[in-house]
Order: structure tokens, then C-alpha cells, then sequence
């Protein structure tokens, strides 16, 4: 994980016209969807989803805890950002994702985001051990 | 309703910047959560709420079915906008809104939404005939 | 063109996090910025630029003077909707585009939005007629 | 500063529709644009703009180089959020926000943002000093 310098993985995203702003570049806040957009797509390339049925009932979700970002350069209207994913740390409970933004071969922004493994049933969330077929799926193995 | 000048209700808001483009004006689609604002602000200056509990279970909801919009001029970073909202139209079981945008003495955007009176069971949505206790205060009696 | 059952233009898009509110689906707002997206994919297919750089200077650009939308049935997180795009009516100086959004065979929404050919120079904006190479790649030919 | 317990600005806020998510709560990204209109709110308590002309020409602004959020609880449509300012850290060139976001007595999030003074001349953006005048309305003197 952490020791590794390969990528989980890569996604690219164009930007659009509703993430910039009237500094003509992509407004900071517009980093946490597509961060979450790449987890997103990360977790559906593992076979998982963000809001898992379970066979018992109620379903495996992700709140998050800590999200983060550093803005190295700018992004532009219609750039076409790579998106790298890595599982930073996997605990018992929650998985840290880091994130790196690029475009062509100019770093745009680093950022993290912590979730917590959760039940949801019937309304209430209660955080989980993650349960083995899901960090192996989160492993890569 | 329709028939007269003066709005049910008025509002102000100041332009954020996350609500501006790389054009350097609020995006156009900006207008439609303002809106959206504008009218719960409006439904609780009457004692209503846009998800209400109803004595027989379940809540009261108003999913749109249309909304629209005109641009008569651009609005910027920080500018005080004005927002009437008038109730254009109140059938069985829907309800228009209009709302105006102004800045000072410039007309911004005119919009229109259109939203239907929902009874949601179980996520289970049923269109319904609005309640008359609702329908005067939205006639404002 | 209006007459024509054929989209000038189709892409798909998967319904993200952000688009959804509390009431479990995509809120009406986020219709608007996926027209965009979806018009200014259409525009970068015909070789054109929603910000245009002229030769004599300034910019080509497209500011709105309308957008509107119909809802025919909610959306949910992850849904791919499909969005075909229709160049419905185009004068002299605007285009107005039609977009229907569909998952799977449902119907989810139709858009319009009316767009206004305009030159950018130093700030100022002023509408213009649709340059002939331009009109002539709306169109297809 | 950092050693003051009283912030240098409280503002509310009402969570509106826009910033609610699929999980029935405030979307985890929707914090930044909050902070961000919380330190703009704070700049023009003390006579200050977050795009500030200059009188030797040009603007002076404050991009970002890094923004954080740690999530206590989750926040709802319509709450009432309390939104408490400080400023965190005065360095040479740059200044650090801490934000507090709680409902009643409750707390919701705890969030920072780094910003660098720069001068933004003919569209180029040069890092300098925050000016005397400057960092002396941020102190609050």
C-alpha cells in the first residue's frame, strides 16, 4: 500500500464549465467530488460500491471523516485532468485514499480522503470492522 | 395570485464565489438552487416546510416537475441580489412559483418552478390533492 | 434540424454523489451543468469551442439567455443516463439545443438551452452573427 | 492569534437542499464553499475583499494552497449552523483560517484553509508581503 509507488487506480475527468470560477480556474472546493468520483470508480472496478446490500440486511457505506487537498498549480475550462488513486492505510475500520491530480505532466493537486466503515440499517449508521472479502478486494488480491 | 403586482415574499442574497465561472458572471445554473432557497425561505415565512410531517404518518413533499429560467443580465462576486417570488399559479396539486432576480435597479433572471404536492410513504411518492390548511397559507390567508 | 428524429449528438454519464440530495435523487439543478457538459462535448466533436479564439482578436462565446427543464421521472446515484442532444432551432445569432436524458428506457428529463452568439473583446460582450464555418458545423455539413 | 480562544468572526448559516446528499445529510464537500463564505463574510467585516485593487493597478488576491475538513457529526437540511472564524496563522506572505462548524451545541466539523497573498497583474499571479494595512485589519488592530 503506502510502500507502493504504483497506483490502485487512474482515471482522467475533463473539466466542465461548473467547476471554474471567476478566477478563470477550477475553484478549490471542485477537488472533493472528483476525488469522490475516482474513489467511486475505484471501488466499481473492485466489485464494490459505496453502498453495499449486505446478505444480512442494511448496507456497508463509507461517511467520511477527513478530507484534504494541497493545490500545487492550476487547473483550466475543458483540461483533462489524470486522476491517481492509492489506498494509503487500510486500519481495522476505516481506509485513507490519496489522491494525485495532474495534467500532462504538471502536478495540480494532492489531496486524502478518510472513511469509516459503516452499517447502515434502518437509518443508523455504526461503524464496522471491514469485513475480509472487502479488504481483500480493497488489497488488490 | 397572477394577478398581482406585489410578491408573496422577498429575499436577498449575496453572489458566492463558488457560484461564479471562468466567464467571470454567476454560472447559469446558479440561479435554479437560488431559487430553490428562495422558496423554502418563502414556505417558512408561512409556517409550511418543503418536507413536512403529516398526523397520519409519512410526509408532505413537493418534487419539481419543470423549472425554468431567462438571463437579462449578468450578476457578479458579491453582488446583493434581490428575489421576489410570487405564487403564479395554484392548481389541485401543483403550484408555479416566479421569481424575479434584481441587483439594484438591474432585472438579472427571470425563473419559474413548477412543483407537484407529494404525500412520500415508505419512499413511496403519490401526487395528492393539496391540503387546504396548506393552500391558505400559501395564498397567504 | 427540429425536424429531424436523428441527435446531432449522444454521450452517457453516470450520475455522481454530488448530483443527488437528501431525498435520494438527483436534484433538479444538476440537469443544468450535465446540458452543458453535454453541449460543449457536442461542440469539441464538431471541431468547435465554446471559446472560441478569432482570428482578429477576442473570443467566439455562447453566454445563455434561456434553459429549462422537464422531469419525467428521478434519477438515482450511479444511474448511466444516456443524453442525446438536438441543435432544435438555429437563427441568425442563437442556437437552441434539446436534450433528453433517459436511463435505460425510462425517461428521465428534457432541456432546452438558448444560446447567444456573442464576441468577447477586452470584457465587453456583443452578439454577433453565427460565422458561416461555424453555423455550417452546428449543422453537420 | 492562535492563542486566542475568542474567534474573529461568527456568522450562521442554513443548510439549504442544494447541500444534501443521497445519505440524507450535508455532502462532505460542501463544507469548502461554507468556509470559503464564512472568510469572505470575515474580510469585509474588516473593510477587506478577497480581490482587492490595488492603487498602483492590478488586484491583490489570496489563492489557495491547501484546505482541510474533520467531520464530528452529521449536519441536515434547514439546520441552523453556527460558523466560527479564526485566523489560525499570520505568516509573511500567507494566512491560515480555522473554522468551527456546530448546530446548538453540537459539533459538526472543524475545518482550515491556507491562502497566499498575491498580486494579480495582466492575468499573472506573484506571491508578495501581505501589506502593513492589510495584516493589520486582519490582526484586528
Amino acid at each position: 500500500m503506502s510502500d507502493s509507488q504504483t497506483p490502485a487506480f487512474c482515471t482522467t475527468r475533463r473539466v466542465e464549465f461548473r467547476d471554474t470560477d471567476a478566477a478563470g480556474i477550477v475553484h478549490f472546493s471542485a477537488f472533493f467530488p472528483m476525488m469522490e468520483a475516482a474513489e467511486h470508480e475505484f471501488l466499481r472496478s473492485r466489485g464494490l460500491s459505496v453502498m453495499q446490500a449486505q446478505d444480512e440486511g442494511g448496507h456497508l457505506t463509507w461517511p467520511r471523516v477527513s478530507a484534504s487537498c494541497d493545490y500545487h498549480a492550476a487547473a483550466r475550462f475543458e483540461d483533462q485532468l489524470q486522476i491517481a488513486v492509492w489506498v494509503d492505510h487500510l486500519g481495522g475500520k476505516s481506509v485513507r485514499y490519496r489522491f494525485e491530480f495532474s495534467c500532462q505532466d504538471r502536478r495540480i493537486a494532492t489531496g486524502q480522503l478518510t472513511a469509516v466503515c459503516c452499517q447502515l440499517s434502518d437509518g443508523h449508521l455504526q461503524s464496522v470492522a471491514i469485513p475480509d472479502a472487502v479488504r481483500s478486494k480493497l488489497k488488490g488480491e
